[in-house]
């Protein structure tokens, strides 16, 4: 099936002038949702990936399915105060501010081949964040995988040094 | 294997006096990770879900792989102001001050059979709500099921009208 069509587009939210593309409609279709794993996955064992890692929190939706059906290991990567355990940190800047990502410090270790994997790719700041954070544990990021490309922001330009793979594009609409 | 050898405690996290169960080592364990999707997704067939729901941001790293796995919808419940479209709210009593569950209103219908999934069963008090959530759709739901029991706490007796299965205990310790 053609999963852009499952898409739901909703204008200005959450502020005025941004085109907020909802992947519940997706998630909520069995079938759509099971071919979207498959074709992560399919991506996944491409790349030899030996471990999945997902940012917080619509990462999850898609990175730990992912990990289930191949039988690897799940990396959580969370916002500040929700990790157990002794941690290294990436900080990383948005359009104001700046935003920090987590993860355990002994969950990934040299060798370890991680994809990793999230709903969305806009500007491609907090899934570059995420791949230095891998990679300050030792680990090599075999690349990057989203479910949609929102291909006017020019992400995978950001991302050149790494494979990406994307299902669904969004651009000039 | 023995799901709970997994589970790594850390005493006073968050806050003094509480021993917190981490799930990440048993996601990053990829035998223990598919082995606890595989039980999760046998009590949702012996159930007969026909959709997954699961609460923000835990509960997807449960729910969504056992939705993928038997090819069946997940529904996120998330906290206000993530959803972009019309929902549905349920508010619940916490030990200080309230809490908000959040469900897109068109997610679930008449005839659903919901099965809800989250990491940790503590007083059963989110799980209640989320399972009135459900229900204000229409939906039927047919059993709650969570990686971890914290027994002391008796949450099964806070469900004592659904079906729950839980696949680790930690009682007395």
């Amino acid at each position: 099936m053609n999963l852009k069509d499952t898409i739901v587009t909703i204008p200005n939210f959450p502020k005025e002038g941004i085109m907020f593309r909802d992947i519940t409609t997706l998630l909520e279709n069995g079938e759509a949702f099971k071919q979207t794993i498959e074709e992560l996955a399919s991506f996944a064992e491409e790349m030899g990936a030996t471990v999945i890692v997902g940012p917080e929190a619509r990462g999850f939706l898609f990175g730990a399915p992912v990990a289930a059906k191949l039988g690897l290991g799940f990396v959580p990567v969370r916002k500040p105060g929700k990790l157990p355990r002794a941690q290294i940190t990436e900080e990383y800047s948005l359009e104001y501010g700046t935003n920090t990502l987590c993860i355990h410090e002994d969950a990934l270790k040299k060798g370890d081949k991680v994809l990793i994997i999230d709903d969305l790719l806009a500007t491609g700041g907090t899934a570059l964040a995420a791949a230095h954070l891998c990679e300050k544990t030792g680990a090599k990021v075999v690349g990057l995988a989203f479910v949609i490309d929102l291909v006017d922001l020019k992400g995978k330009e950001v991302l050149k040094d790494y494979p990406v793979k994307t299902l669904i594009e969004f651009e000039g609409e």
